[in-house]
């Protein structure tokens, strides 16, 4: 029962990326609020593929149907369930057996004893990540004064420029969201040449949200870094998470990386923000900075050697299909979206709101 | 509402640092289990300071008092709950209104609004780990069939050497949990020096679990990534997470990254291991792998800059009160706990037990 | 959040009355289960009005489109979407702010701030019931082993004969689900008596459930009553519940309420059924009983004074809309249904199943 | 796992009769609350047999430790834990394999196998009640506003005059909380002579919430007739529950069970209360009225037919022991504290506070 998530705000999801539809059901939305449509279109498109060189060719353009919860363009405080049909799913791309490797297939397959869609991934496929951007779209719109924003830090071997939490913010706008140009560039060719050698790559995704107060987070369980990273790793291919300096705060010496204070006009100012935003899974004022690590795609057109289930055979096979030669541009939103349903569970469900 | 834990094993954890007593109710444990009280001990014996000179001097023996739950030696099926009290309190060590750097008083403070238990963390502070590892123990020895183990992989900037998930299981029985001698000396050296110069160290600890078989974790939100990093982030300084070569997926093809499989004799064999043993949040068959990042001690000798908040004045402050120049040798056994208690979950829990 | 029920197997239920549609995702259902639709129809059918003068005017077929979770007839393990259309909604029979007494109209209004569908009902209307006759439905044919059904025990003052719990699970395959022929007559003139009257009736409803093994339910918050119970209180007009002799149970000593026992060639047989299977809350092995009380609709034709919300003045009303004149009929197979789903949560989650 | 409840507010209780210690943990306490412990007292002071001869005469001064969550005398936000020690057990009062009849004593035993603590009833005890009501008593000092009571409406067949709610909160400040002190007499009498004759008797407790605003509670599952029946069932010996006039609103007509309204002066007044101070589930602003039956204590000295587990045989056997002649009395203050984590619940998480 991992469809179900949230504490306060609640998002149930289904759906097959080869089936009928996907969708979510998101309740504990507060009544009254009304949702800006074309920005959650926005923030849809940029997830779908779009027709890009750089992404699948599937054509889904992802229109969202809202059976319930909103009502004259407000929330109505009951449960919202949006629905996404599948128009351009082609089942007869995949095999039933042949699993393969570095997806889901195997250990799916296992799980369900081999009852479940084994359909480009079913349940498993990164296209219930759409339903994902959907409810952060809301969710993003009711987070009055906190901005969120995400780019991509590092994508095949290409590191993009250190940049401030600001920074990153803004360029989530961008529609490849780098802060170098250089770098994006260098990103994208190698993109298209992972896409020309049948092969696939990865990258690392950086995400700050600017104005979170003081006081959001349990201790323990609901940390504000559990419950993000408990999101970040329901993303397909997401392998890594750190909060603000991370892995690199394991090599530093302990006045190093504490964020030391100063008191100005009756307002804390940190000195510096190697935390992240956070202490004790609380967060203390600065902006949330965390990164998540994003593996290549696991399809891929060289030949591997994996197992036909149905014979328990080694088979070598090569896996078509339409696939993302990278998925990292597409999980940037996803990644903001994944924040800002935390987030907005947070402001509902805190003593410090 | 951070203290409760699990989807069919749960566990509610309660407690303050320099309180009355710390401890955890489990319920959804199996009956008729007998539970081993000297491995229990053992475990807890791992966590506490136990005099080293390479941690904290508070003497905390962690005597455990099980309150119910257990009945002639074995789990009754009901709520079993446990309880350590606090014999080595010294609260006066702790100022009420000058918060620590690195430490979540700010964060706790602005939170609760000043009414929580400040003395040395509350309840923040890592002493609520021992009722985990007292948790983990149990869950350890339910969990027939799979081996837990960690060790220090990295540690004041000192890397131990590369090592098989067999080896780092082999490991944690050592007194201090690492593979090779001479990087463990130098570790303990790192650890001492810290000391000295009233500094801290952090590191990084490998953990991996032999015998979990494919099936185990759910798609999303329950995902086994989801739910381990959920319970990592619950350890105080833990800040970043990976799983299998977790960042270094990052930079690889998809190729590359791909585990791929053979078949002999009905069985599957992997021909690598780069995703941890899981694919799509579920087990493949193979160990788990992950690795957390773990700050360096924020208390540390030297003076720094913070606040007052009963002025709202900038101070400088030096912060003594007892405490470890490095906890990274005692969060090996609660990593291992927390991993214990997450495999219980899904072993309970499951359609593939 | 009152949408989402359940510990193992989880529903989350969406909609309103006079929106686009309502539905259900169910989350937990074991994997590879056939599911007959044709039965899932048949109980749809017995809650849907279906042109009968004791019924409302509203032509809902209930159909039921399945979104995802079934693959090739049969469940995949992952989370079954199920939406049914409203296709005969007449939203403008309703005024948005003269509340109609009876109904939820008014602590909605409050609740929301007026900004949820107000339109017969919206999301608290018993429309909501067809999503769980549907989920019910897929519950019972999990239930291998379980019989379970429901009669009408009294309706507008008249009692149906007193009946075993197997005679009762029989006479919930009637059209008229009463056992007593000619209580039966009498309940259907009573129900059009009302009606002709513009008034309305309500009754109770027995139901049981046959072959549930002991040790199901859990003690205190998950008892077999606590869950039985929140699920019928879910039921829009459910005022009341009793198990076994329920309210009569405080009326008798504690020698007559208590069921004896003999043990019979390896089998414990019980002399009485006092306590409708259940003793401190888990099933004893008995059949299960209990009753709930449905109150008479509240719409009625007849004059009432109420509040127009806009003006906060008292005004008299008559409301007419298409509505039945007795609910109880169609409430038996919702009821069933409720009782289908605890108990397959209860199968799926116990030590004892 | 029926030992954690709530949403927002939650508890989790453990312990077993004749155990060590019995107790809960309360999550989610709004932080800078000062606890009058005088009242905690006084409240389980209420529900303690307190050596009356119409209660058992097992000892116990029911005094509570707080382990956690309270700092100088203030909710601290975090846990709180309190421990109530078992001080006058007497295990060897019970025999391991004759269940008692009208006791959990079977199920339990099929449930867990055998391995569940059978000493007087174990965790299902109605000893486990005195956590509750201190969580309860905690409970109903936050509900500023709101003013909780309830008296017994029936006992060993004798029943108490009519009362508004207001008169109902009022005698719950009785010794005996009746409101017709010839009925209380009698009532006492019933109670005598049912110990004397080794028997014992039940009754109907009616509870009242005066000053519940408009808009508490959730549609369906988490109603407030779901929520507080799901509480009651979980108190031991509790077999029926209704709302407002329950059972006997099944026997009226729609427009005699409506609860008609008219404004004044800008408030909303109700010209009845049939429906017990809630419609949809969501309460209404008149005072909450409910009923539940409690069944006669089932341990009785008379003979009775039951089976040995240990040689599957029927057996005849009396029951000693320590017990009451009739818990009603004693379930009062439970009853209210079980509706104060109820309410206090919907105060913290719902939209309207």
């Amino acid at each position: 029962m991992g469809n179900i998530w949230g504490t306060r705000l609640k998002a149930a999801i289904f759906g097959e990326s080869h089936g009928a539809a996907i969708g979510v059901t998101l309740s504990g939305l507060p009544p009254g609020f009304e949702i800006d449509m074309d920005a959650v279109r926005r923030e849809m498109a940029r997830r779908a593929p779009g027709g890009s060189p750089l992404a699948t060719a599937r054509g889904e353009s992802d229109d969202v149907e809202i059976l319930s919860g909103l009502f004259e363009g407000k929330t109505a405080g009951t449960p919202l369930c949006a629905v996404i049909r599948n128009r351009d799913a082609r089942p007869g791309d995949y095999g039933r057996y042949v699993v393969r490797p570095g997806h889901a297939d195997l250990p799916v397959y296992r799980k369900y004893g081999g009852y479940a869609d084994y359909r480009g991934g079913g349940h498993s496929s990164g296209r219930l990540t759409a339903p994902l951007v959907f409810a952060g779209a809301v969710a993003k719109q009711m987070l009055r004064g906190v901005s969120i924003g995400a780019r991509i830090y590092r994508l095949g071997g290409i590191s993009d420029a250190d940049a401030e939490p600001e920074r990153v913010v803004e360029a989530s706008a961008l529609e490849f969201p780098v802060v170098d140009a250089d770098a994006a560039r260098r990103m994208k060719d190698a993109i298209l040449k992972a896409k020309a050698g049948r092969d696939s790559v990865g990258g690392v995704i950086e995400c700050a949200a600017l104005g979170v107060p003081a006081g959001w987070g349990d201790p323990f369980f609901n940390s504000i870094e559990s419950a993000v990273s408990g999101m970040m790793f329901s993303i397909p291919a997401v392998k890594g998470i750190e909060f603000g300096d991370g892995f690199a705060l394991a090599d530093m010496t302990g006045l190093a990386a504490n964020d030391q204070m100063r008191a100005e006009d009756g307002v804390i100012h940190f000195m510096s923000n190697h935390n992240g935003g956070i202490n004790g899974g609380i967060s203390n004022g600065q902006p949330l900075v965390f990164r998540v690590a994003v593996r290549p795609t696991p399809t891929v057109g060289a030949e591997q050697s994996t197992v036909d289930l149905s014979k328990m055979e080694t088979v070598t096979a090569s896996f078509g299909g339409r696939h993302d030669p990278c998925v990292v541009p597409r999980a940037v939103p996803v990644v903001e979206a994944g924040l800002a349903l935390c987030l907005l569970d947070f402001f509902l469900g805190g003593w410090k709101k």
